[in-house]
C-alpha cells in the first residue's frame, strides 16, 4: 500500500486556505499512485483553534469544507484521504464536538475514528471543547486494517506523564481488534526532546504488535506553539522506513505493508540546539507570516539577548526585513554601541540610532515636582526602558513592522525586566529560552563565523540603567538560577526538594518568592514561543492576588507587589 | 437541626489563613450550638487556585490544615463541619485529585463527597485539575440524611448550558437515597442575573423533590473572578428561609427540618446596577488587599469612564488612598480639566496635574529623523497615551500605588485603546463593562448627589488625542456597538445572525473585524472584573496568529495586524 505522508503548516481559522492545502496534496498524491494521503489533527481548523471551536457558525464552514473533501475524493476514487477536523457529536450531553479523524474515498464518508484521550493539561484545553469517543475499531482499507488514531490516544505510557495512566489504551484495542496498520494524526509541538519520545512510542507499539505504525505531525508556529513536523513510519521491526523533516513541509510517499521493515540510519539524529533554533526561527515566521507582518523591529542593547533575537529575525523574515534600533543613555557602554552596530553589519540588518537622554530629562522635570525629597530608586530605570517601548512602538506603529520582545525566560520568571518598557513587543521570542541556552544558542550561530561580535557573549550581563550595573548585582548566576527554575516551574519541586539538591535556602527563597511575586507580569507578556516543557503563558495557568508559598516568608505588604522592574 | 452558614472570603493559596476563618467560624457556630458549620467549595485553597493544585506540596499542606480540622472538631464534639478542599483520589488513573466535600464531627472524617461534574468551560479549567465523583451517596448526620453536592452537581437544567445537558444527575440520585437536606457548596462567581439563577436551581430542587436545600457561596474578588455570596436555604415550599448577603461575609445560624417552609419576603431582590456597582467595588478592594497595596492610582481624562473608576476606587479603597492624575495634553479642553478637578474634589480624592506635552516634543524630537516625510497619524496619538502611561507607572513605581487601568469593555473589544498606554495597569477595573453600561453606573452613583459632574455625563466622548476629535468619529454609536458586540461575543452570533438582528451590514463587518484584529492588545491587557456572561480573558481563548471569520472580507496583509489603537 502506497501512502503520503502530508506534512503541512495550517493557519488557525483559516478553514478555506487550510482546504486548498489539503486538496493540493491529495491531488499530488493521487497523481503519485498513492492509495491514501494522510493530513494531521484537526487539519481543517488548524490546531490549537481553541474558543472558535464553540462557535457554530465556524462548525459550519468546517463541514462545508469536509463536503468539498468529500467531492474532491469522487473524482479521484483511487486514492483515499484520511483527514483530521471537530466535528459535531450529535448528541445532546456533553460538549458537543468529536476531534476525529475522518477517512474519504471515492466520495464517500468511509470511517471516522474520533480521538480517545482528550489532552487537558499544560497548553490543551481539549475537554473543554471535545467529547471522548465511545468506541475505537479498526477499518478495512484496500487489504489492510487500519486502525486510527488521535495524537494522545498514543500516549499511554505513564512515564509520559509523570507516572500517571489512563484509563484505556486505544492502541492496544485496535490491536485486538486485528489492526494491521496504525496511523496517528498528531498536533504534537515542539519542546527539547521530544521527538525521541514521539518514535519511542511509535517504536513500542511497532514492537508490542508487531504492526507498523504512520504518525503525521503539524507543523508550523501557531502563537506560542510550534509544531515540528517529523512525521514517521516505523517497520515492525520497530526501526524507521522514513523521518519526515522537522520544522518543514513535506509531503512523502511511502510504500508500507503489514510486514515492512525499517532501519535505524532513516532516522538522523539533530543536535539539540540546532532543533532549538529551528523551532524559533520558525515561531517568530510563521506568527509574522500568519499575522500580516512582513517586517519587525527590536531594541539592540548591546547585550546578548536582542543579538540572540536579531539574528532569530533575520534568519525568520531575511536581514532586509529587519530593523535594529539602538537606544543609548548616559548609562550606556561606548562598547554596547559598537557591538550592536557591528552585529548589525555582520547579519545585513539596517540599524538606528535614537538617543533616549533628552526624553528621559524631559520626564525627569515633568515628575520632579511629585518626585521632591525622594531619591531616584527603581522607577528612573523603569523609566528608561519605557521611553524605549514607546520609541520602538512608534516606529512598528509608523511603519508597520512587527515589535520583537527580547527578554529571556530567567529574567521573565524572576521579573527582571519593565512592564510596558522591554516587554513591549507582538512577540517574545526567547521568553521561554533561559539565559543559559541564550548562550548556547549564540554559540550555536558563531560556529561558523563570528556573526554576534565575541564581545556579546564574554562580557557581564547588564541592563546599562545605572553606573556599573551588571545583573548579577540583583541575580544569582545564572546556571544557579535556571537550575532553581528548572526545578521549581518545570518539575514543580517543593523547597524541600529544591534545597536537597543542594541550592544555597537563602537564593532559593528569593528565587521562588521572585517568581511567585511577579506573576502580575507574565500575565501582561507577549505571547511567547514554548521550547521547554513548561512555558509561562497558557500553558501555567496562576493568580495574582493570592499567596503562593507557605514555605517563603509570608508576604510584606509594603512590598508585596510593587510594579518594579529591571 | 441548627446549621450555620459561613460565607467568607478566602485568598488563593493562603492555606493558613483560610483556615483561621473556617475555624473561626466553626468555633463561633458551636458556640452558638450550631450541629453543623458549612464552608464553600474548595475553601482551604480558595477559588480558583489555578495550577497551584498541580503542586504536590500544595496538597500535602492542605492535607496538613485538614488534620487541623479534624482536631478541632474533636475538641467541639457537638457540632460538625462541612468543608470544600482538593483532596488525593489515590488512584494511578486520571488528574489524581477530587474537589471534595469532607465532613468531619468529634474527631473524625464521617464522609467525603467528591464533586461528579466538573465544569471546564467559560473561565472554568477543572477537569485541567479533578476527575468526577466515582458514587454519590447520601449521609445520615444528626437525624437528617445530608444529600452534599459542589456547585456544578447541581446546575443540571440544559437551559443553564445553552440546551446541553449532562448524562448525570447528582441531586436526584440523592434524592433517590433518601436525601432529607440538600446542601450544595459554591464557588460560583457573579454576573448579572445569576442570583436569580441560583435561587431558581435550589427552587426547582426543593419543588421537585419536596427536600429543602442549602448553598453556601464563596464571597471575595480574586482577580478577575467576583464572588457574590448570598448563599440560601431554601424551603420545601420553594420559598426561602434566608438569602445571605450580596458580597460580604456573613455567618448565620438557621433552624431547618425535613418540612421546614420558608416565604418569599425572606429574599429580597436588588436593583442589577446597584449589583453591578457592589461587584466592582469588591473586586477592586480584594485585588488590591489579596495583592498588598492601600493605595492607587489612575488617569483622569475628563472623560466618563475614568470617572467612574475613580469613584468605584474611593468607595473600594477610601477616598484618602486615591490619587487621580490629570495630564493634559494641547487637544486636552479646559472642561476636562475641570470636570477632572471637580469630580477629585466631590469624592475627596487627591489629584495632581502633570501637563505632557514637554515629554510629547521630546519624543517628538527624536523621531524626527525617522518620520522626516511622513504625516502625522495615530503613531503620535499613541506616543500620548504612551505617555501618560509611564507617568503613571512612574508613580506607581515610586509611591507603591496601585495603578487602575480605565478601559471599558465596548473599547477594549474593538482595540479603541493604546497598548502600553491607556491599556497600564495592574487591573482593568471596568474592561468587562460596556460603555452603555458605564453611563448606567455614572447614574446609579449620581443618584442622590451629583458626585460626577453632569457635563461628563453629557458631553460626547472623546479621546482628545487630536484637535476636535470624538470617539464617533471612528466608532459606531454605542448603542450599536454594544449590541453588536453582545451578539458576537456574548453569544457567538454568526455573521447572518447579527445582520437578521438588523444592524447596519457594514457596521457588523467593522466591528466584527476589529474584534477579531484586537486579539493581540487583549492579550497582554491586566486583568480584568468579569462581570457579564463572556468576558476577555481567561474565559475566552482566542488565538492571535489566525483568520477568524471566512465572512468577512480576507485580511489585508497590510493593515491585517497593526499596531494600532487610539
Amino acid at each position: 500500500m502506497k501512502i503520503t505522508l502530508a506534512q503541512l503548516n495550517p493557519t488557525i481559522g483559516d478553514i478555506q486556505g487550510n482546504l486548498r492545502k489539503a486538496l493540493g496534496a491529495f491531488r499530488r498524491a493521487a497523481g503519485a499512485g498513492s492509495d491514501l494521503v494522510v493530513l494531521s489533527e484537526l487539519f481543517l481548523s488548524g490546531y490549537p483553534a481553541r474558543d472558535l471551536l464553540e462557535r457554530p457558525d465556524f462548525i459550519d464552514r468546517i463541514e462545508a469544507a469536509l463536503e468539498q473533501v468529500r467531492q474532491a475524493s469522487a473524482a479521484l476514487p483511487q486514492t483515499g484521504i484520511l483527514i483530521g477536523a471537530p466535528v459535531r457529536s450529535g448528541r445532546a450531553t456533553g460538549r458537543g464536538l468529536y476531534n476525529a479523524a475522518l477517512l474519504m474515498s471515492a466520495g464517500r464518508l468511509l470511517f471516522a475514528q474520533h480521538k480517545s484521550l482528550l489532552p487537558n493539561y499544560d497548553v490543551f484545553d481539549e475537554a473543554r471543547y471535545f467529547d471522548p469517543a465511545e468506541e475505537v475499531a479498526a477499518v478495512a482499507f484496500k487489504g489492510e486494517r487500519l486502525g486510527i488514531v488521535i495524537c494522545e490516544d498514543s500516549w499511554t505510557d505513564p512515564e509520559l506523564h509523570r507516572g500517571r495512566a489512563y484509563s484505556v489504551d486505544p492502541v492496544a484495542r485496535l490491536a485486538a481488534a486485528g489492526a494491521t496498520l496504525f496511523i496517528n494524526l498528531s498536533a504534537s509541538p515542539y519542546q527539547a526532546g521530544k521527538e525521541e519520545q514521539r518514535l519511542g512510542i511509535l517504536r513500542s507499539h511497532a514492537r508490542a504488535y508487531r504492526v507498523p505504525a504512520i504518525m503525521v505531525n503539524q507543523v508550523g508556529g501557531n502563537d506560542e506553539l510550534v509544531f515540528d513536523g517529523r512525521s514517521a513510519c516505523m517497520g515492525v521491526n520497530a526501526e524507521p522506513l522514513a523521518v519526515l523533516e522537522a520544522f518543514r513541509e513535506q509531503e512523502l510517499t511511502v510504500a508500507i505493508g503489514a510486514q515492512s521493515t525499517g532501519r535505524a540510519e532513516a532516522f538522523i539524529p539533530r543536535e539539540g540546539v540546532a532543533d532549538l533554533y529551528d523551532a524559533l526561527v520558525l515561531g517568530l515566521g510563521d506568527y509574522a507570516r500568519k499575522c500580516g507582518f512582513q517586517r519587525a523591529v527590536l531594541g539592540l542593547s548591546g547585550g546578548i539577548d536582542s543579538a540572540l533575537v536579531c539574528c532569530l529575525a533575520a534568519a525568520a523574515l531575511g536581514p532586509d526585513n529587519v530593523l535594529g534600533v539602538l537606544m543609548p543613555s548616559r548609562y550606556s557602554s561606548a562598547g554596547s554601541i559598537d557591538d550592536s552596530v557591528a552585529l548589525a553589519g555582520n547579519l545585513g540588518v539596517a540599524h538606528t540610532i535614537i538617543p533616549i537622554m533628552p526624553v528621559y530629562d524631559a520626564f525627569a522635570e515633568a515628575l520632579a515636582p511629585g518626585f521632591k525629597g525622594r531619591q531616584p530608586d527603581i522607577t528612573e530605570e523603569n523609566i528608561q526602558a519605557r521611553i524605549r517601548g514607546t520609541l520602538l512602538m512608534s516606529l512598528s506603529n509608523k511603519f508597520g513592522h512587527l515589535l520583537l520582545a527580547t527578554g529571556n525566560k530567567s529574567e521573565m520568571a524572576v521579573g527582571y525586566c519593565t512592564l510596558y518598557g522591554d516587554m513591549c513587543g507582538g512577540l517574545a521570542v526567547i521568553s521561554d529560552v533561559p539565559k543559559t541556552m541564550v548562550y548556547e544558542l549564540a554559540r550555536f550561530i558563531n560556529r561558523g563565523t563570528a556573526v554576534i561580535p565575541e564581545n556579546i557573549l564574554t562580557k557581564a550581563p547588564s541592563a546599562e540603567l545605572r553606573p556599573d550595573q551588571t545583573d548579577q548585582d540583583s541575580l544569582p548566576p545564572y546556571d544557579v538560577l535556571d537550575g532553581i527554575l528548572e526545578g521549581y516551574i518545570d518539575r514543580a519541586c517543593s523547597m524541600r526538594e529544591l534545597l536537597s539538591m543542594g541550592f544555597d535556602p537563602e537564593t532559593v527563597r528569593w528565587v521562588v518568592r521572585a517568581i511567585d511575586r511577579n506573576e502580575y507580569k507574565r500575565r501582561q507578556a507577549a505571547p511567547g514561543l514554548k521550547v521547554t516543557s513548561k512555558a509561562f503563558g497558557m500553558g501555567r495557568r496562576m493568580a495574582i492576588a493570592a499567596r503562593y508559598d507557605q514555605d517563603t516568608a509570608p508576604a510584606d505588604p509594603a512590598d508585596g507587589k510593587d510594579n518594579n522592574g529591571t
